[in-house]
């Protein structure tokens, strides 16, 4: 096996230094070099001046042997990572016209093109270019005196793209080692419960490698094995995932899979079945999430935000008189709107929320209790979740979001749904 | 004025190099120790390693006055930011009998108590002893050869406690200056047109300093100045907002607002007015948005997510043969879908947003064209967007909100709305 690879991360960007942005390029960065078998040894965050910029890459080229930068690649007059990197390597800056002209028309089609745009254009000489796919400033690779240096834009939606689409496939072919990593991901457990199931593994094992990582509102588990090829770092694998599994049950609602709306859309798609969605103090979220994935044309029927008594009335034909009585976070009403939903969108599944994030005067509920509805053609199930008030307004909303898509998971898996 | 003192934030743990956890204790401090008048100017991540921790620390030493270092202050062995730190500066640790005592009822008031805890006990002979409201581990503040150390536990919300009941108080006595900073929010022009306009003030300018962040779909300045006094810092600050205002005129949505749907909602609160939304093809992002703010019961009616032609009919009430005759990304169709809205929950404003993110055979525009509708009582307006298609779907539907909230914020502000 070739030897470990240590790298250091600068981030550019007075704003991170201010506090006004949290550093999450950093963390994307090591997670990915991590994923691959580069040690992450340093994370740097330095403003968008260059005297302390360029004394940060000369630390840095004393202690590692790949750089990565994030930010001050774009076109103003303080993005100066490519000027101070390329100085400090004693490489020059060229305009590839390649990028120029996508450049160009990337801006000409949006606005009046201005000259300091093409600032952005010049990358320096003999370098592989990542072209940028969410964004104008293009990042880059380029190897000087045995050590890399990799640049990525600062947005983070730019620095994840880039990461993955370039980035991490240049930093791979450094290696002789491959590297398989596979994401067991959890709903329904939280991270200190799966923490104490696997403390002992985690500890122990270094190849394969198990972590956890928490997301808001879900968790995954991160099983990684390096090995000479894919097949014999697979089957290193494989043992750990089954392990898990049996472990877990089916609170493992996936491997490699991005989230819980993908998963149930993927169940539903298999069956060639459409869903419908009504919410009531989540406002749309589940709608927006569900309408977002690719495939949503081929399941998705649509969305009613019944944010008001009345809205639910007049969208959904919910009685008023049952409202008033049953209260508008009700077993009844949230059913009715789960069913009133598919009906009236012709759909295989009608799914409704409703709940309070606040103490209410109307509702006699604690905060932070989430009714979830899923309606079949034939019956109606009614979850009730309390996801409290310690955390965010937008923390129960995508928790009632995730609860909701793994009732229909496990509706089309055959598994138990309350 | 006293001297500016420049600090550096050392965050220890090995979790962040592994892109487990983000580096939220930066961004919290940093945002701190700014709005005390005390610069930052760097941010290093080390792991749980005595070598590297050390020679970050003489690093740090040579080019700030004050090191404040997050993490590494727990029981376990790994846990080694006091030991390094007190080395370094030449310092001793001694036992402090109060935090020991305070530390010895904490625990065993919910588990057993194991020798490993008193480790924690142990401080910097002769500093300032920073108690933990929220957990166990103390942090601590000393002088030492001019440099100031402050030493914060790394879970976010002791470290954040800390912070303010503490380390904030600590740092105020060092300095007598007062930072005041204010956002202007801007939408409908660039982040490169923005910066054409004020580089060459941002470059001049120092104190107040204005610096332009990019947002992912609209954009700010932001201008800062440092005064001994609150009112002479706003005094200084205020001919520059107002020289922006001049020149970017209604580009300005707000001064210090979050975003565009809480400039749209407080304009609508003022006027005691209601809205309603009908989505195509964003499907619950501007519903979405609008019901997650504090105040949407009081304006908010509720959204339609029509994300199907049988959906627009079945919730709306369009004509299906308008929509086969002009296309379900039409003028006609769009205003319909505003104005059915608004009436069907007999709201004020009515906005429809229909669009599409990829090519389709079914209408013949280009992709990542957006049409936006705003409905009132009397009239309805159509506008539209080509966000062109070399960003993601989400980058298209957050911008057609943005256009949404900024075309209903206009109409209420007498502005144009087109």
């Amino acid at each position: 096996m070739g030897r470990t690879l240590n790298s250091e991360i600068i981030s550019v960007g007075t704003e991170l230094l201010l506090g006004h942005v949290t550093n999450t390029d950093a963390r994307d960065v090591s997670e990915a070099l991590a994923s691959i078998g580069i040690n992450v040894l340093y994370h740097t965050v330095v403003g968008d001046n260059p005297e302390r910029l360029r004394k940060c890459v000369e630390i840095a080229k004393q202690r590692v042997d790949i750089i990565v930068t994030t930010g001050g690649l774009g076109p103003t007059c303080d993005d100066l990572t490519k000027e101070i990197l390329a100085e400090a390597f004693g490489v020059e800056l060229k305009r590839s016209e390649e990028e120029y002209t996508q450049l160009y028309d990337y801006i000409t089609a949006r606005h009046e093109y201005t000259e300091n745009n093409t600032k952005q254009a010049f990358v320096p000489a003999g370098c592989t270019i990542f072209h940028n796919t969410c964004g104008t400033a293009p990042g880059c690779a380029f190897e000087k005196d045995g050590k890399y240096v990799l640049m990525l834009p600062g947005p983070p939606k730019e620095c994840l793209a880039m990461l993955r689409l370039s980035a991490v496939p240049y930093l791979k072919q450094l290696s002789d080692d491959t590297i398989v990593s596979h994401s067991v991901r959890i709903f329904g457990i939280g991270e200190s419960g799966v923490d104490a199931l696997f403390a002992d593994e985690m500890n122990r094992m270094t190849n394969p490698s198990l972590a956890p990582y928490a997301k808001e509102a879900d968790c995954l588990l991160k099983v990684t094995a390096k090995a000479k090829t894919t097949a014999e770092a697979e089957a290193m694998c494989l043992p750990v995932i089954t392990r898990i599994r049996e472990r877990l049950g089916d609170f493992v609602y996936g491997i490699d899979v991005e989230n819980l709306e993908l998963c149930a859309a993927a169940a539903l798609l298999e069956k060639n079945l459409t869903l419908a969605v009504a919410e009531g103090f989540s406002g749309g979220e589940l709608s927006s999430r569900f309408s977002v994935l690719p495939s949503a044309d081929a399941f998705f029927r649509g969305g009613v935000a019944a944010f008001t008594d009345s809205a639910k009335f007049a969208l959904l034909g919910i009685d008023p008189v049952v409202i008033l009585t049953e209260g508008p976070v009700s077993d009844e009403v949230t059913a009715e709107m789960a069913e009133n939903v598919r009906r009236l969108l012709n759909a295989d599944f009608g799914i409704a929320v409703t709940g309070l994030t606040e103490a209410s005067e109307s509702v006699n509920l604690p905060a932070g209790t989430v009714l979830i509805a899923l309606a079949t053609e034939n019956e109606t199930f009614v979850k009730t979740s309390e996801f409290g008030t310690a955390r965010s307004a937008g923390f129960i909303r995508r928790m009632a979001g995730n609860t909701a898509c793994d009732m229909l998971r496990r509706y089309l898996n055959g598994l138990n749904v309350l």
